[in-house]
């Protein structure tokens, strides 16, 4: 039998990029999937571009959606200022964006169907992670309770797993593992407004919760900030 | 307090033209929602906006998804013929659009999300049907479930409701809501492969199921068949 095939949803930033190491250990054939989605931070493309080739994806395609029409994020939208100031737990911050990873996973559950892939990965994080509803646990079980009804493979009988092997992992215990999988994190990108050369700001949300990661994992911090 | 907000998703067919009119009979403030997907049967974006407007939406988006990109569907790849010789009920047909409900219900709570609105309206209906797996009850409750799942609504506390208000009708039921509803069936379309001007095949399955509702519910069809 041949390997069976998989889609890895990859942004560019350092938790996906081991969600796809994860994925090629586990022996899948991966079909690498970002969203061109009007965010702020465009060089993440080019970073996960970068990152799907060097952990051998066997394509990667960039999907047009252009959610900012929607706007309500400060990551689509330009009128929102990115916070500095560090993570409030006890709020959904403005970084949000409106129904974000519903959107992605539905469109990677399209394509799934398409290249009859049962296999979904998501590096979605439940720990060191902002505080957004849709990076839980039971999210991910609805998900993947939706997918088995909404698709051919509900109704024929293959089995959807929708797969976020990051979920109950620190962002340390993630740096440790991508380490492991010889992820190279100098080509991810995480920074929510990094400059047009991918140099991180080093204090949004997103950087002060990577920086951190590799402090307590005790791994050297390869990230170019300006 | 103001009329709740709702959104509707309009594809200018006849079951989206009566569930919009019956979320205006329900007081909603109904802000209608088309894809353009890549279908082959673009006047019906024409006949969306037409009905949007008649039946009293108070805006109408037609949002760009290019579900053609992944292929696999007699409405968006243009190399897979659509059937005219019936139904066969035990099989999901190469009409169907993969993932199709999933995608547009996903984009519709981001919207819904940023307006505030706690109300999803879609016409899917589970008798007079093609065998599309998206269109059973049990998908319409798993999404409303995860919907409360991943988003502030459901952290927050607001419920989500996902109607489906034709979901048990026959198509000749439709037909007779519709017209106490006052829908004008004239202005839409049905058919998988009307031409230019909009007039109807009167063999694809979708005309099949619409001619013999009409029949069935004792209403003169106002159908233009070419």
């Amino acid at each position: 039998m041949s390997e069976p095939r998989a889609i890895v949803l990859v942004s560019g930033g350092l938790d996906s990029a081991t969600t796809l190491a994860v994925a090629r250990q586990r022996g899948f054939v991966c079909h690498a999937l970002s969203f061109d989605y009007g965010q702020r931070h465009r060089v993440e493309l080019e970073a996960a571009d970068r990152v799907s080739r060097a952990l051998g994806a066997v394509e990667h395609r960039t999907f047009p959606i252009d959610l900012s029409s929607f706007g309500g994020s400060a990551l689509t939208d330009t009128r929102v200022a990115v916070p500095e100031t560090g993570v409030d737990p006890t709020t959904i911050p403005v970084t949000y964006v409106p129904a974000r990873n519903t959107v992605f996973l539905a469109l990677a559950l399209a394509w799934a169907e398409v290249l009859e892939a049962q296999d979904l990965f998501i590096g979605v994080n439940a720990v060191d992670y902002s505080g957004y509803p849709d990076c839980r646990p039971e999210f991910i079980a609805a998900f993947q309770r939706l997918a088995n009804l909404a698709t051919r493979a509900g109704v024929e009988g293959h089995a959807l797993t929708v797969h976020a092997p990051l979920i109950s992992l620190t962002k340390a215990e993630i740096i440790r593992l991508g380490r492991e999988l010889d992820v190279d994190f100098a080509m991810t990108i995480s920074c929510y407004q990094p400059d047009p050369t991918g140099a991180a700001c080093g204090v949004c949300d997103s950087c002060r919760l990577r920086r951190e990661g590799f402090r307590e994992a005790g791994v050297t911090d390869p990230t170019r900030y300006r």
